[in-house]
């Protein structure tokens, strides 16, 4: 059987562009991890890691005018997007060299030998180590930020585990380019280049996700395809953690008062959150809660005035281009559901944008309404009309988990009025924002992009310093000589590391 | 359908001693959980659930006589031990009381706005919170520190998660007296007595990890019904985490220098380690290899007088004595396989201990000598003789992931020579003991109590401090404002805990 080449597909025509690779098979998939897991105690040195992570933020930005043509050419994301997103990659990777430097993510606890415990205490010493080799699953509509160079690659990386990428289909040309930077970065710093690979083909992943040597899994992309792998590396016969971002609708509760404050910013501010990269961010408002009046009115009306002005966008392939059309169509037949601007078909390779509106009573309870609670991929938003707080209460307490949920008050609720609702909104996302819009997360220490199931399959975050947290486990020593521990352990602390001893910060 | 009663057996006579409840209904299991999640906000407040984990252990400590005397009547684990591991489990409740005090597991992260990042970053402020009602899977070994008031429930409770315990069916009046303190001390502290309750049954057991409003789940017990519920957790609609601690066969390196230096106390204190509470413990050291040759004899015959000198112990129930005679005598038949002390039945109740010898080449590659490489819960060890080092490596290479790993060395291989076969026991266990015996686990904050799959099924520990992490999420907060923000992230930290702010710990 011949092997199946993977095309570079302009998605502005749907048109090939080049031939990039071939899809790996069994065999090939077997090689790339055996390689990986040859090299790993290659990542040993959290020097040698910083400088590589250093390098490849340097490399990729030196790239910056070739990768993002290559990326534009292949996503029609724009210029703009791209060269934004290739700085935001550049910096992850800079700042998970910062993580691994300060290394108080190795989360050294020390206790000395106690007698005075019952029983009495060994000397125990702990910290974390790489799980070994992680396999990563880019994201379509992140072709740098959670693809290849991504944030789930510079954390494995930064953990000292090596990565083998399986390249999103909407990308693959960008993914080869960026694979090879990484390779050549690994290269700079004298590790092996197999440190970081990159296979191509759905059954590849399929077949990367059961191997045995592979230790953990990062994945970002849609429920059905997130939770097959998350299915497939649970019935392994030794199940390996998976992190996945699966889907999100993130829900917005506008409040009477903050509509009735700004409804018109507020209406024009979800305009531009949810077409922003024509509707393909995980984070996208796609769901609102406004409420029945003039108030809600008036929000409406600056959104369909806003939503209105956004030209025809081009999504990152045909097969999402269709599934919105189809999707939004299913959910504008629904009845009481109407299209104040209808989203839909542009020409034959674009999208519209548009929302619907809904009453928010006929989401209380199941039914065919319920299609409004699953995410639409694409420039939709749904507005629920609300006309009192408890169909608000009502229709959250269903919603499905979220990465992000969005509060929108007025000034004088600021003051803790808004409290309850904030309380009702935590419990169903990993990240609360008020008076903003979701897109846009922020790669900063407090961050937490990830959320109940199935906005990710784990509590960890795949965007933030704590996104390594996931490629590490503990290993305590006990009783251990000081010449047999490693350096990290060793009682005169040589590498200056943040610690715990003996139940105190030191 | 009448409901199937359930009797405390003794495992000295296998006789009944009472029926201690009767078996959870599905219905009943629903009227559990759902009563632990009605009452969960109760949990919210840190001071109260502290003192509730203090009021706890208090009312262990009170009723001793009472709990040992139970708890003795039906494991046959006897007073001394039993008394000791009350100490432990009321321990283990005040410790997780002084983690919550502290607050450092709330892992709380502040990020000022910063305009000058690229893009600028929002104010964002996050923290842990907990994840909702925790099934706990009681282990039949450990009555108390691993069932009802045992560490996966102090550490549920101490996150601020509700409880149901489905109870071991070895000690179900020692569990119902058990939840029946617990729950008075929640009343005591003005908590609902629902914060924690306790099941009855196998089916009982199976729903409960599959019921929606189950968060997450902690268990202690053997592969078949860890990786039973493991699979169930992991195919519900929304998967939760599942924190099973399921075998291990704890191996243990003897060099030949360490043979050399001190065989005999090696030989005896295997032997102690392995015989201990009739080897019914996780950790007991299951496998070791020993140096071939006139030094790894004399381990053996020291080996061969302290176990033969042990006399028949009583195992927690005659099922698993049955498995234990069957077990070992499936193991001696092996070829090549020597039982200088015989391992098997002691009378009709009674298991004697013993221990097998093999060449540690036979175990080099797959055959039906893998069956030594599998745990046999009880009083059995298995010693592999080496001719060479080499050997050591290739069989740790196939050993499945364990608790522990312990190397016993000469006090000239403490100066570094040892370090690489230190480096080789890292990647198959948790915890790395030099010169010691794994058998006893310190709660220390160092500690970790977990392994590489199957000893554990996540990367967490069961033990110690860090145990908390388990049932917690992380959440952000974006550009909240102060009067809407939860105490903990307040600008002026008005309950004084430990923070990371703007990157600095504060």
């Amino acid at each position: 059987m011949a092997a199946a080449p993977v095309w570079s597909v302009d998605p502005r025509t749907g048109n090939p562009r080049e031939q990039v690779a071939v899809e790996a098979t069994a065999e090939e998939v077997d090689r790339a991890v055996r390689a990986a897991h040859a090299v790993r105690g290659a990542l040993a040195d959290r020097t040698v890691r910083a400088a590589f992570l250093r390098t490849a933020a340097d490399l990729l930005a030196e790239a910056q005018d070739r990768i993002v043509e290559t990326a534009d050419a292949e996503t029609a994301l724009g210029p703009v997007r791209l060269t934004g997103e290739l700085a935001r990659t550049a910096a992850q990777l800079r700042a998970f060299a910062e993580v691994v430097d300060e290394g108080a993510y190795l989360d050294i606890h020390i206790d000395h030998e106690d007698g005075s415990r019952t029983p009495p205490w060994p000397d125990l010493r702990r910290y974390k180590i790489p799980l070994g080799v992680v396999a990563v699953y880019a994201a379509s509509n992140f072709p740098l930020a959670f693809s290849v160079p991504g944030g789930d690659t510079a954390s494995a990386l930064a953990a000292g585990c090596p990565v083998v990428v399986k390249a999103h289909p909407d990308h693959p040309a960008t993914s080869a380019l960026c694979a090879s930077i990484l390779r050549t970065a690994a290269s700079r710093n004298g590790l092996p280049e197999d440190v970081v690979s990159v296979l191509h083909g759905f059954d590849a992943g399929v077949e990367l996700v059961k191997h045995p040597l592979i230790s953990a899994a990062g994945f970002t992309g849609s429920i059905r395809g997130g939770r097959a792998l998350f299915d497939a590396a649970a019935a392994r016969p030794t199940p390996i953690p998976f992190h996945g971002e699966l889907g999100s609708l993130n829900p917005v509760v506008v409040t009477e008062a903050a509509a009735a404050e700004r409804g018109e910013q507020i209406g024009a501010g979800l305009g531009g959150s949810m077409t922003m990269g024509t509707g393909q961010f995980c984070t996208k408002p796609g769901f609102v809660f406004a409420p029945s009046g003039a108030a809600g009115d008036r929000l409406l009306k600056s959104l369909t005035e806003t939503v209105g002005a956004t030209g025809a966008g081009t999504m990152l392939d045909h097969r999402m281009r269709d599934a919105f059309v189809k999707g939004v169509a299913e959910r504008a037949a629904l009845p009481d559901v109407e299209t104040p601007v209808t989203p839909g078909a542009g020409d034959e390779h674009t999208v519209s944008a548009g929302f619907l509106t809904v009453p928010a009573r006929r989401l209380a309870e199941q039914g065919p309404h319920d299609a409004l609670l699953e995410e639409c991929f694409g420039p939709v938003t749904v507005v629920a009309r609300y006309d009192s707080p408890d169909e608000i209460t009502a229709v959250l307490s269903r919603l499905p988990g979220n990465l992000t949920a969005t509060l929108q008050i007025a000034t004088e609720e600021a003051d803790g009025s808004a409290a309850g609702l904030l309380g009702e909104l935590t419990p169903v996302a990993g990240r609360v924002l008020v008076n903003g819009w979701p897109t846009g997360v922020a790669v900063a220490p407090a961050q937490h992009h990830g959320g109940p199931y199935p906005a990710t399959t784990s509590t960890s975050t795949s965007v933030g310093a704590t996104a390594i947290e996931r490629w590490l486990r503990p290993v305590s020593y006990q009783s251990t000589p000081e010449a047999l521990l490693p350096p990290e352990l060793r009682e005169d602390n040589p590498q200056g590391l943040p610690r715990r001893v003996d139940g105190r910060r030191a």
